[in-house]
C-alpha cells in the first residue's frame, strides 16, 4: 500500500463542485471513477480544498492509497488518458502514508479575474466575472490593507458554513490590471466558505466608488455577513495552487 | 437606408465558422436572425473576415443596410440582449453607404496562441493549441524574417482555394512567451486560405527543431504546399482586429 498525491487542473464550467454528490457530476467522483477503472481497486480520493460549482483550478490537491504497483509519477500519464478534457492531473508522485492535504498546514493561492470594459468578450466569458462599471484598482489595493494578517473574517463567510472559529490569516492580497482584465491574488492559510468571493465583492464595491477604501474596516470589525458586499459569481475564481509546509 | 458597421467578437468553438451555410449554426447566420428580428425587416450582413470553423475573434467587422430609425451606435446594445453570450457586438456606428470591409484596403491582425508545456491546462484548452516538446521561441522569430514583406505565399495557402494570385503583402510578425503561452502575431493586409494556421504549424516545426531557421525561406521559394508544415488546429487562432485604411 503507498499514499499518492496529485495536483489536478480543472475548468469547472461543467461541474457541482470539487465534492462528490448524490446528484450532478463532480471533479472528486469522476477522479475516483477513472482511479478506480485504471487501478482495478476502488479508490476514494481526498482532496485539500472543496472548490465550489463553477470555480475552477491550475493546482489542486488530492491523494489516495493504492495497491498498485504503477510508479507514482506514471500515474499522472495514465489518467489523463481516462479523464474528460476538462480535467487534467498536473503531477503524480507518492507521498509520505500521513501526508493528508486538508489537515497539513499550507498556504493556498486564488486568483479572481474581472473582465471590466464596456462590453463583454465570448472568449473571457467562461473564466472572468464581466463587470461594466470602471473599477479603481488603487482604491481596491488600499482597501486590502485592512484584510491582511490574523483577523476575525465572519463578514466574509459564507452564511451556511458550520465552523468552529471564523478567525483566519490572509498572507497578501494583490491586485493588478492587464488591459482590461482586473486580477485579485489572494494567499492565506484558510478560507471560510465562499470567503474570496465576499472579498472580491466587497472590493468591486469599493473599486466602483460605493464604498470608500477604509469602510473596509468597519465591515470586518462588524464580523456580520449582512454588512460586506454581494459574494462575486463563481466562474471568476481559480485555486491557482497549494503550498504544504513541513 | 443607412449601412450600419459592427465589431463582432465571437468564440468560435461552437460555430461552423464566419460564413452562412445550409448546415450547421454560423456566426453570420446567428448575426442576420437575430437583427432580422430586431429591426423588422430581412437583414443580410457582409462581413471583413470569413473565419473558418473554429476560430475566434476579438474584432471581426461586417456591415448591413437597414431603414431603421434606431441610431447606429445604440444598436450594439440591443443586438448584444438578442445574442447568444458566445457572440458580443463590441461597436456599432453609421458608415459610408459605400463602404464594404472586405473591399477596402486594411491590415488585419491575427494571433496564434500555442501552450507549451507538459501538460494540458483546462481552463486554456479552448483558446490555445497545446503542444508538449519545448518550443524554441528565438529560432521561431529568426524563421519570420522571411516572410515579412510581399510574396507568393502558395506554399502556406490551404489546398482548394480558387485565388488568382498567391502574392500577399505580411507586414508583420512578433512572437514571444509568456510563462506556457507561445503567441505568434501575424499583421498582413490580406490572407490566403488557411495562411496564419500554416505558418503558425510550419513555425512550430522551427521552434521543435525539424526545421532550421532557413528551411523557411526554401519553403517560400517552393510555391509548394507540400512542403510547408502542417496547418495548425484552429482553436488556436483568433482575428484579433482589422484596421482600415482611407
Amino acid at each position: 500500500m503507498k499514499r499518492v498525491g496529485l495536483v489536478v487542473a480543472y475548468d469547472g464550467t461543467n461541474y457541482s463542485g470539487w465534492q462528490i454528490q448524490p446528484n450532478g457530476i463532480t471533479i472528486q467522483g469522476v477522479l475516483n471513477d477513472a482511479l478506480t477503472d485504471l487501478l482495478g481497486e476502488k479508490i476514494e480520493i481526498m482532496g485539500a480544498s472543496r472548490t465550489d460549482a463553477g470555480v475552477h483550478a491550475l493546482g489542486n490537491v488530492a491523494v489516495f492509497d493504492t495497491n498498485t504497483r504503477i510508479p507514482g509519477e506514471k500515474i499522472s500519464y495514465a489518467l489523463n488518458q481516462r479523464l474528460p478534457e476538462d480535467i487534467r492531473i498536473q503531477l503524480s508522485e507518492e507521498v509520505e502514508p500521513d501526508f493528508h492535504p486538508r489537515y497539513c498546514d499550507s498556504e493556498k493561492t486564488y486568483e479572481y479575474r474581472i473582465l471590466n470594459r464596456k462590453f463583454p468578450v465570448p472568449t473571457e466569458r467562461l473564466y472572468s466575472y464581466f463587470y461594466h462599471y470602471k473599477l479603481d484598482v488603487d482604491k481596491m489595493r488600499e482597501a486590502t490593507s485592512y484584510l491582511i494578517g490574523r483577523h476575525d473574517f465572519a463578514s466574509f463567510c459564507g452564511t451556511g458554513a458550520q465552523v468552529k472559529s471564523t478567525v483566519r490569516t490572509l498572507t497578501g492580497i494583490d491586485i493588478w490590471r492587464d488591459g482590461d482584465i482586473v486580477t485579485i491574488r489572494v494567499k492565506g492559510e484558510g478560507f471560510l466558505y465562499n470567503m474570496v468571493r465576499i472579498i472580491a465583492g466587497t472590493l468591486i464595491q469599493v473599486g466602483n466608488g460605493q464604498y470608500p477604501p477604509e469602510r473596509v474596516k468597519k465591515i470586518l470589525d462588524a464580523c456580520d455577513r449582512s454588512v460586506s458586499g454581494p459574494t462575486a459569481p463563481a466562474h471568476g475564481l481559480t485555486l491557482m495552487g497549494i503550498e504544504f509546509f513541513d
